[in-house]
């Protein structure tokens, strides 16, 4: 299934030459993340902070297709390609219309506390499994 | 030769964690390819901007390998990897003291006018390539 | 009449005490107007880039009433106090709930070309009075 | 006594219009407020995050004079204006060269827990007493 996101590109995203700067694109990623985790995985990034969790990115790779501009509205599209012990890949792609403008495929892993890796909660891995197996809308 | 930059983590870049929140490593990374056309390329951003030129990102990787906290100061370390006709390929390492904490690979293109790639000019060309060949004092 | 915009508190947000930075405030309140602008006064921010104009901030004042944080969700109201003939003041409030977070003041000034403040334009003018003297639904 | 910090403006600060967006004036203020608190009170915030410490902003203003544009580099000067048992107000002026670019007022309050006013600390208030009274370099 894909989990999906519309952000409107306002003058904060954007650089002198009008366009998003690219460290916006992963304040995007990042939000995309963080619905997700609350609407889909049943765990907010609110309530892992009451608790010491976190999910902290491991590891990211980006490509910027095209420029995105001021005014545009993003549609961002994630899926989750790997559900690992305490890791999950997913991939996300930016979109305007029918113009691809960034791909990103990001890592994150579950921690705990001091910041050891740990499995996933059961009620989070049941949830994110489940949107993995259902079909797009 | 490698090129450095010392950022000092404020609570700019922090996140409810207490630690550096991705985004703000890239704005990091900005800044630092920043100073480097400024500094090394003899040709700002200011100066690119008046042309109507840019360097605008194509790519990027990035490993986080440990996080990294408020008071901190990051010692930024970036080489070139490759100076193609009108893109090049460089890799930033973040270290706080024996700590190596992000490793980023960007690729970044030349481009003028509407966006099209367009060759190094000759004295950024040429001080980009003393650069690359110089020891590492 | 009051233009209302719902905002979540996100990661991105929030510093290491787990509440709003007061810059990311800001960032709201010039979402806020940028929307206004394009709803209510029929000229987006991106429209009056092509022409070479803008509203930029003139003033500002803040009072910070309690903080917000991760997760919850902003109502901010804005309503106009004064329209000038090329400036325009008006306050915002934040609320969450039934908590009054902050209060801001914002004097903005429309400006063309190199920076001289010029007249609204009349639609605009046109536009902004309907709102003023609209009652609030 | 006056406090100093420079600050170079770079792409992370600037919007379409190539000139400062004005939150990012605020990324500046708090820099330059975490940096004083560091270096001159002897209480850095990341001292104060362990110790459940902080300096929430209870009010500011802030009058734009002129803009700041992409490679200036901004001198910032803070002064404080008053001392009181849990709060502090200072001002400060951002110049470029001789041209007066921002003023800011700041109200800070010191917080301990739950966020209740406390009393500065003694060696806090004798830090910022002394450089009050300070003559300007």
């Amino acid at each position: 299934m894909i989990y999906r996101r519309h952000i409107q590109i306002e003058f904060n995203h954007c650089d002198p030459a009008g366009i998003v700067f690219y460290p916006r694109y992963f304040e995007m990623t990042n939000s995309v993340a963080e619905n997700f985790f609350r609407e889909v995985a049943g765990q907010s990034y609110a309530a892992m902070m009451r608790e010491l969790q976190g999910v902290p990115t491991a590891r990211l790779e980006a490509d910027f297709h095209a420029p995105s501009r001021l005014g545009e509205v993003l549609e961002w599209r994630m899926h989750l390609t790997r559900l690992g012990r305490s890791s999950m890949d997913f991939g996300l792609q930016a979109w305007c219309g029918d113009q691809h403008r960034v791909s990103v495929r990001l890592v994150l892993v579950f921690v705990e506390g001091l910041g050891a890796p740990k499995p996933w909660p059961d009620p989070v891995r049941a949830a994110i499994t489940a949107f993995m197996e259902a079909p797009d809308a």
